[in-house]
């Protein structure tokens, strides 16, 4: 068995939870695994009958967590595991995301095979970041999506100075710049104009939002620098901005203030059955599939 | 009744077009009307117990013509009737297309409601064009969705001077350059990244493929005006450049050539099943539908 | 003389004015017109040899407004004279902008002679626009270049519906959503990737800024029109979403709250130093006339 | 002396070219280099009095190669030189290019510091890839900017499907698609809408031009797999294809050819004069540095 100890975290705030997590946590444990149910999960579902655990304990105990939820609740569940080595897993019981790719209606044969051996480990980049103030740091954060740095929503884009391992990229005025892993590329990123990156590069990814310099693009990095974005001015006098790592928000940012990103130390680990395609999840989720047929001549 | 003698135009590639097109040539006539069938349209089918028509003839003699196909068939009849007055409705026999909105099943139904009266009429503009060399026309054309003017495959951009009506615009190397109607602006142009223009609008749109100018960006011009597209270079010495009037093409361009394009005198008349909705259309062929649900929350 | 009453009007942050609107002033007086200066101008340069009037008085009298400053400053002074029948003219003494292309050297020459009639004048439509909420309006006002809704920087998108004229055409995620006019086609709207539409055209433009749909485009509607966008919900609980005409801002929107934009019965007059260009406006403002040079093969 | 024997070689369509490159010639002599002179590069000149060399030669006898002409010279000479260790350092006589950044005033001066080793090096990857058709090779070539594969003139889409490393990507219309190294993605790939990809990087990126899916998107991939693209259709009948590898071109494609692009086994050393960024050409390039001033309100 690849997996003794499975821990479950649901999206805290559905309702009718209950039901489809009472089941998987019956299958898992026919399969012979110890389950332990993550404490706001259990308090939302009233799920008493198994092991309550908080995050801590389970990233000292669990081999896998299995989330129940949308992408958010999976990014969620991997900022309170990136320092354990607990691995993840993502059901949704919605239309299908980027990262939780197994639909409910088929999780618990698609769990039971996994827990036999039957699946394909993926290792994520998350980033790491801080607010600078006067040499002081006023926030740190880890995202496995994006940091985001953009104008608050009264008006006025932002001037922000961008360097690269200390070397001057350049200045640009914009609504915000978003700093993105390849796990983050298919999210935020990619409504911004950015490209698709393959999880397996070892970049980070720099894209504007709504860049005041038309001829700005996306710029693909190695992850081993460090991106120092510094705000140089706001729009108005009133403005402010903020930073974003994935959706933790800190919103007092100030001219002047520096923020650092760079590769984490952590990695996430995602767990996908056999047979897992990235393509195809693109090609669901972007309708790729759905190709002109022949008869649309010469449009 | 609205539409006393009705044209039948089919795809002529197709194989399978005569039963449907026997049923409706029946279904019109039972409704009242004088059946034409386009000449090519009735040796490829063998749809030879109706009055066999020339375009000319149909020009002369018809109220509407009922396209069978897709957008390239309705782009190729509306070319050929451009001096007529014969209003044109699309049945299509696959995807539905953006100018062909009826689909095959319902097709007799829709037709039978038109005849009496239930539609809407939307005039569309055409452009008209021609490539000049040493003042003397070498080629002219005119196209429902777009005018092209790109380089020829062998590689190499082609450098192009635009002014419009007689006001220097800008200087591109590109790929090509689209002059676009609304009609056109959901076609290729749309493909490279030109925006959707209502077909209410007296506009037309230049979009540059693929510009070596990075802050070049489409351009929406009143459509009273005269765009001019002066080749100054070709990529290299061996390439070639060729114009496109919708699927018609001259392949001979030189450096030197001057394309002109302007609002053609005569506008095609679409007719649509009242209730018809542009908007509709976009979403159905754009999958604007596709909404994420509520549960992808953070993406 | 084409203009007898001129009115002056000073970017009020700026220091330094005094002396070019002092020579300005004295300049029209020599040139026979009768000078006006506004209110606020006159407090910050202390300009007070002249008639001091309020933008009320200026509206009343003037025949043209000279604009001081940058795009900013010109889009304040169009919204207050919206009402009025007053010309409008900009004067840049940084670099030039837009809608305010004579550079300050060269003012007092150029005024001189557009007083004696040189100049080609051209109306520009304005946006009209008001917030409902439950069938009653929360704020209104009016836009030179845009209206635009987005989501407060908080983070989360914003949920909207679109109609046009009553007639549904999309749901979208996004940052935000652009209305602008012809003049706002080349200010915000075109860092969201939107075309440029020529000043001429009877339009007006619909952009989303970084939409969830990846298929979604700029529309370029008839101004003759209606857009509607109806919030149907926020990112997050705590998010917000603001309204912008112009500069003016209005922060509080709730979901289910309406916005609702036309063109203004208004319109403004620019006047130009005959020989204006829009399109050299933008070669200059965007860098296309920094065509690669021949040698630059093969890129 | 860090490069003993040194090759020059030029833009041989270039008229001019004798006096700078018989002075660059005898500075190198002057520092003690052997010197030699490509064989075109000297029947062109007619710079005779220093050793002629067959690229061939070339490539066994010398330690760098200077290329004096424009970006597209030095990737000729890349790709002679493919399978050699020869380094190369570019000199531009026009505009600056991305790959060749030594102006030609200050090239002596220049050449003769980074031959007493004050000098950046930076390997660049190529690709290599060839056109199969029932199992044979038609073609094959190497690229040190990019390989694309795309229609000819005669109008019409292609129709292509793509794999990478056998996994199913997607089916995509359009007028041809991009695999472009990190070099190459400021290339065609830049114009096409591509990101901008650190040199750094162990990537290459795959870009469609004028994509009829408008969800598709620029994709970064991992550099150690295969790209393979299917032609699985022309546009139209007499319609062709064409794949080129950077300025090489092979013509005659046909539906079910299939292009393979791998990353080629040798790399490219370029040389760069101590203190290079490749962020500084970047701003220039593309006027970046161009920052809108403070004045510059609310656009």
């Amino acid at each position: 068995m690849h997996f003794r100890t499975v821990a479950i975290i649901g999206r805290y705030q559905d309702t009718g939870l209950d039901a489809p997590l009472r089941k998987l946590a019956k299958a898992l444990e026919a399969a012979g695994c110890r389950v332990l149910i993550e404490a706001d999960t259990a308090q939302n579902t009233g799920l008493t009958e198994h092991t309550v655990a908080s995050y801590t304990d389970i990233g000292r105990q669990a081999d896998l967590a299995v989330i129940m939820g949308g992408d958010g609740t999976m990014l969620g569940a991997a900022r309170q595991l990136a320092h354990s080595d607990v691995a993840l897993i993502g059901i949704n019981h919605g239309r299908l995301g980027f990262i939780t790719d197994i639909p409910l209606h088929s999780a618990n044969d698609a769990l039971a095979s996994v827990i036999r051996g039957n699946y394909e480990a993926e290792d994520r980049v998350m980033l790491e970041g801080r607010v600078v103030r006067a040499g002081q740091t006023m926030f740190s954060g880890i995202a496995l999506n994006d940091v985001v740095l953009n104008r608050a929503g009264r008006g006025g884009m932002i001037d922000v100075r961008v360097e690269f391992d200390g070397a001057f990229m350049y200045s640009q005025r914009a609504d915000g710049l978003i700093v993105a892993t390849p796990t983050g590329s298919t999210a935020y990123s990619l409504s911004a104009n950015g490209p698709i990156v393959h999880s397996k590069l070892n970049a980070m990814l720099l894209v504007p939002v709504a860049p005041q310099t038309l001829s700005n693009r996306p710029i693909v990095l190695p992850d081993c620098g460090t991106l120092s974005l510094t705000i140089t001015a706001l729009g108005r006098v009133e403005s402010g901005a903020s930073v974003h790592f994935d959706m933790q928000t800190w919103s007092d940012c100030q001219p002047g203030d520096l923020v650092e990103v760079r590769r984490a130390q952590h990695t996430v680990r995602f767990i996908h059955p056999t047979g897992y395609s990235f393509f195809a999840t693109l090609r669901r989720k972007l309708y790729w599939n759905q190709m002109p047929q022949p008869s649309d001549e010469a449009e």
